[in-house]
């Protein structure tokens, strides 16, 4: 299909980061749920505005999309919904961030190539975001960068609260956002120890942020505005619709350097989240409880079901995990000699080991570097996204020469 | 250097399992620690009298060895100390077992090829043991045959006790032999969940039988020995010291089908018993707990150092985890097909999956097989140690229609 087929009446596609895109991102919010794949194949190809007039047109591939389009488009003008949404926003002191923005967060791309084989319809909308609502004085990409997301269950433990607010506080001292999802228990733990702390914190809602939820956190959802951030990727008005919970745990996977989960119960969102984490090769880490806990069933369901799943006890363990990948991030500007220099040891010992041309196994890797198999895997995962390796059918190389590759490879 | 150069006098070896090589074995334990490589291999070679004869004549190549040996020799007469030794065990109602018994345990075989790069004599003298002192009614073997260890600390918690207890009597319920060091805590806790359950228990002493340790299990001691068995590798009157300890956990790694450990502190003896397990290619399973807990920091210690270690959470996690090993020695006397049948399916998927002829990866195995790549490693391991599958340099292959091969690869 051409562009100029999909955009009827349009010519050229107006300036990104213009008004015309930006409303054209919030109305298609409003018109489907974010992280939808078709949506986000649309606007990739032909821009948010021709997108949406695709969208309005009735012009539709993906029948699954089409239906939710057109319920929506019954229900309201989206276009007009998205002026009121502006408008609303203004009032509330927030700002709409969209990828044309300077404060756009980077790490989200990565959910553009996220692939999971786990069925069900929200489990594989996890596209980008098209856009975020926030509530906050900090740039929203320079905040995020260096993040740690500390989740949990809502019915929390008085061990997993003590646990999370000593996490969050250490983290957040140490420089690092400490990001979670504003729900009862273990969320409001990590974004309490970080305030405690006067560190960042940022909440990231699946619902409007003119509408906190839970009503009970209103008041801690206007402290984290005031000294961290409030984002969404919804339109104010929005509701915290279950489902969205799930749409909403892609974000706190993707935007971060890596995510703890505290405490949780048997087959909880936290494992869904997780899986995002390890599926990014970002450090997935779990602080194990008391097997007579059922708070901590699910993290040690997690522990058994993941091999990458790494078991943190404390915040030190956390930094060492997110902080290289932190380092890597950073590097992967200068040229390669100047990221070898910057190699913890054991990922120096993993390089050296590869051979000059040519494939080896993680386990080759790990007889050769002295190093045993986890940790050769994570270094590959790190030396990966610095795009010093490349994984391929037959095993790992050196990645040729040009500009590392970010592509995620979970 | 010649057997007949070795044993000087001698003509031809005496019959293995005969009252000269029962005597010699217990000499030599007497005369050198058990786990000595060098005896170990000259026992191998030439068998215990003639290695008896050697060691006591002076000529011993091994610098340490002979130092040792005429150290102790200059204590005593080995032969006459073994004869003594012999006479006591007899007045207390222990025999000794030797590897020419029927009732000599297979699986601490595989301690002949184990190699760990540790350092330091005592973790290097891993060789198999050269005889066993028992009281107690069952036949060693088959008691051994279906046993699982579970180990920890002394000083351990109500937590500790408590889930220790709980594991000890479900999985003795099941008809599992439970083993562990006969120690205060853990130990203890793992015996005791056994007796009460009226299941088996052994406790592997480090000194002779004659003289339990702690004193303060003396009845504890008694009613194992009643219901289940009391073993060591040390002649009785032999001192309950330091390094034994170390070198006793080879065989609780060695004896058993796989290891829990529950409670530990940092850098423990624990931790020594699972390089041993993990080397072993045997189940090493690790009970988490509160990360507020330093009885719990060692456990946390082994599962973040160890890509196999498991966390087991519960008695059917640990049944699911020995159990499937447990089938596979059960299968070995069988015809490959037959074995197939016996496959759970995970290991018969990645089976499938491995290549007519050549070899894969576990990474390409996992993808192949669509199982995670821990899932992966585990089956491999089993369906190495069932002779299935060998593992090269290059990777894993089938392995060639002879009969399974048994050797540790650890």
């Amino acid at each position: 299909m051409s562009v100029s087929a999909s955009a009827p009446g349009r010519t050229g596609t107006p300036a990104p980061g213009g008004p015309e895109d930006r409303a054209a991102r919030v109305a298609l919010t409003w018109l489907a749920e974010p992280g939808n794949r078709a949506v986000w194949a649309l606007v990739e190809q032909a821009g948010a505005p021709a997108t949406l007039d695709r969208l309005l047109s009735g012009d539709i591939p993906d029948a699954r999309l089409r239906s939710a389009v057109s319920a929506r488009a019954a229900a309201g003008d989206a276009r007009r919904m998205a002026e009121i949404a502006m408008r609303r926003a203004d009032r509330l002191g927030a700002r709409l961030v969209v990828p044309a923005d300077e404060e756009w967060p980077r790490r989200v791309a990565d959910l553009a190539t996220l692939e999971l084989d786990t069925g069900g319809r929200i489990n594989n909308d996890t596209r980008p975001p098209l856009c975020f609502w926030v509530r906050g004085a900090w740039p929203l990409g320079e905040t995020l960068e260096r993040s740690v997301a500390i989740i949990g269950a809502r019915a929390a433990t008085d061990y997993g609260i003590h646990v999370t607010g000593e996490l969050a506080s250490a983290i957040s001292q140490d420089g690092w956002t400490v990001l979670s999802g504003g729900a009862f228990g273990i969320d409001a733990a990590a974004h309490r120890g970080a305030l405690t702390a006067g560190g960042r914190t940022v909440a990231v809602l699946a619902c409007g942020i003119d509408r906190p939820y839970p009503v009970g956190h209103t008041a801690l959802f206007d402290r984290i505005a005031d000294s961290g951030l409030l984002i969404s990727e919804w339109p104010v008005g929005a509701e915290p619709l279950r489902h969205r919970f799930l749409i909403r745990n892609r974000v706190i996977a993707a935007a971060t350097a890596g995510t703890v989960v505290v405490e949780a119960a048997a087959r909880s969102g936290a494992a869904q989240t997780m899986s995002r984490v390890l599926a990014l090769n970002r450090p997935a880490m779990v602080v194990p409880g008391p097997v007579t806990s059922a708070m901590s069933v699910g993290c040690h369901e997690i522990l058994r079901n993941n091999p990458y799943a790494r078991v943190v006890t404390n915040a030190a363990e956390v930094l060492e995990e997110i902080g290289r990948i932190g380092e890597y991030f950073a590097e992967i500007p200068r040229g390669p000699q100047r990221r070898h220099d910057h190699l913890d040891e054991e990922a120096a010992l993993v390089l050296e080991a590869l051979p000059r041309s040519g494939t080896s196994t993680p386990e080759q890797l790990a007889a050769e570097a002295r190093l045993d198999l986890r940790t050769v895997l994570r270094r590959l995962s790190l030396l990966e996204i610095a795009g010093l390796v490349v994984r391929t059918a037959d095993g790992v190389s050196l990645a040729p020469a040009r500009g590392p590759s970010r592509a995620a490879t979970g």
